[in-house]
């Protein structure tokens, strides 16, 4: 938990804030996006990457999988300037100081139900059912009595709120706000659906900003991290289910196959080799069922 | 529950029964495997199709979409010696006939925690907590209050004990069992991992077996099916990880990437449009965490 926290940094959007969790990259950066040279690369290389549905092929792997998908195994670390680490077959060995050893454990919130006829986001509150979901989620996550190290929330009202009534069950944990992790259109979905058409502004601009979140939050832990780590992250369906497409090395134009209820659980772990596992998705079994929703 | 009912043919097995739910093929089968030329044409196709790992490939497709993937789409229906159906885009014309209306709800089950020392299939059996595990897992799918139309578990010892738990919760909810879904080597896996390594045998064999149970279960309504149906199969976590992969037309190679909690439920749904939807996978939210396992 301590370490996590100690090598956060802050940085200002608007109307939030974000905490930045990539460890691994926290020596490169002195703020976010922008105060030095080496961030301004990295935003760079992130939004270039991140290009919008129609013309990205590098997230798919087709039936392979990327040992390096997440730009940390430290056998294919060649960072700019740097020598390459030298890994040693040892796990004893002082050369594996570069490599990661701890697993972490991400625990993804779909927000719980909220006012779909609102105007704007600052009306689009939980309902009363969807108050209660949260209470169900919080209370859930407390039973399942893991050390959580954060609990990160996109900026909307809708998780804003599913988060706090969740912080009231884990006192201590630290509960900071992202934006990046806002709802959106994060890749046109295949099959295509006919009855949610976004432009294709909306896939521009949110692709490479959720691609972002995806590479800020889901990745193996840093070499430094000594213990197993338990975040939780409040967010959104479409965010979700293109984090667990992107994760398991799945199309992510097959986000739309995934359903989940509000208030579910869905939990990736990363191991320090960079293998990623999906524990459960969607979980909902602690709500009774007359209070599941979906919308 | 009583259309599903009349198409079924009992299938006699080494070992156990089977019930075949593929309505769509009934008019074809008039035994399970061989008793006709048209099924031992269908076994033919089964086997054919289902390649053991390495050189099977024609499952996976990448980022599209193939809405004939159950070979059941009455647009490029093609019967042997048959006419093509006439599909209108009316959906009040009496052409319409030829065109599935229902969904499917499937809920996959994992049986519960067993005795893994045991010797041989009949000795593996539930531990207390395995049994403890099914009648929460009863009592929450009794919970849902779905009109399940049948109950199908493999024949291994863990799976029908399962189903005989769960089967107490539901009432009237016929049971019957199936080779096809016993425990398995599905396909290798992509990562491979060291712990685990089936002989070529084994994926051979069992490649081919879970393949075809995956054809058997797994496919849109018949046209003739006019309500929603929800059927349960208890099974085993390859071959659900298996199912899902494949439904989700995901690499199936990538089933290992996925875990799941000793009797937890995966639901899937297949639209009449052969559109399939996960709606959550390993749900065990219904469980005190303290009895959550996943061996």
């Amino acid at each position: 938990m301590s370490y996590r926290r100690t090598i956060k940094i802050v940085c200002g959007f608007a109307g939030g804030s974000a905490v930045l969790v990539v460890a691994a990259a926290a020596a490169e950066y002195q703020g976010c996006f922008g105060h030095t040279r080496a961030a301004r690369w990295s935003l760079f290389n992130v939004l270039q990457a991140a290009q919008p549905a129609g013309n990205r092929t590098v997230e798919s792997t087709g039936n392979a999988w990327d040992f390096n998908w997440d730009k940390r195994d430290p056998s294919a670390l060649l960072t700019n300037g740097k020598k390459k680490e030298v890994v040693s077959e040892d796990p004893s060995s002082e050369q594996d100081n570069g490599k990661p050893k701890a697993t972490r454990n991400i625990l993804l919130i779909r927000h719980s139900q909220y006012n779909l006829g609102g105007n704007g986001d600052h009306e689009r509150i939980l309902t009363p059912l969807g108050r209660e979901q949260a209470e169900f989620t919080g209370q859930r996550l407390a039973a399942l009595g893991l050390k959580y190290d954060i609990m990160v929330h996109s900026t909307m009202a809708r998780a804003t709120e599913t988060a706090n009534i969740i912080s009231k069950y884990l006192p201590g944990v630290e509960l900071v706000s992202c934006d990046l992790l806002r709802e959106g259109a994060p890749i046109q979905p295949v099959p295509p659906v006919t009855h949610w058409k976004p432009d294709a502004v909306q896939y521009h601009e949110d692709g490479a900003r959720i691609e972002a979140a995806f590479r800020r939050y889901i990745h193996r832990a840093d070499p430094k991290q000594e213990e197993d780590s338990y975040e939780i992250i409040v967010c959104h369906a479409n965010v979700i289910r293109y984090f667990v497409c992107r994760a398991l090395q799945f199309p992510p134009e097959g986000w739309l196959r995934i359903g989940l209820n509000n208030g579910s659980i869905t939990w990736l772990t990363v191991r320090p080799s960079g293998r990623v596992a999906l524990r459960t998705l969607g979980d909902s079994g602690f709500m009774p069922p007359d209070k599941l929703t979906r919308t």
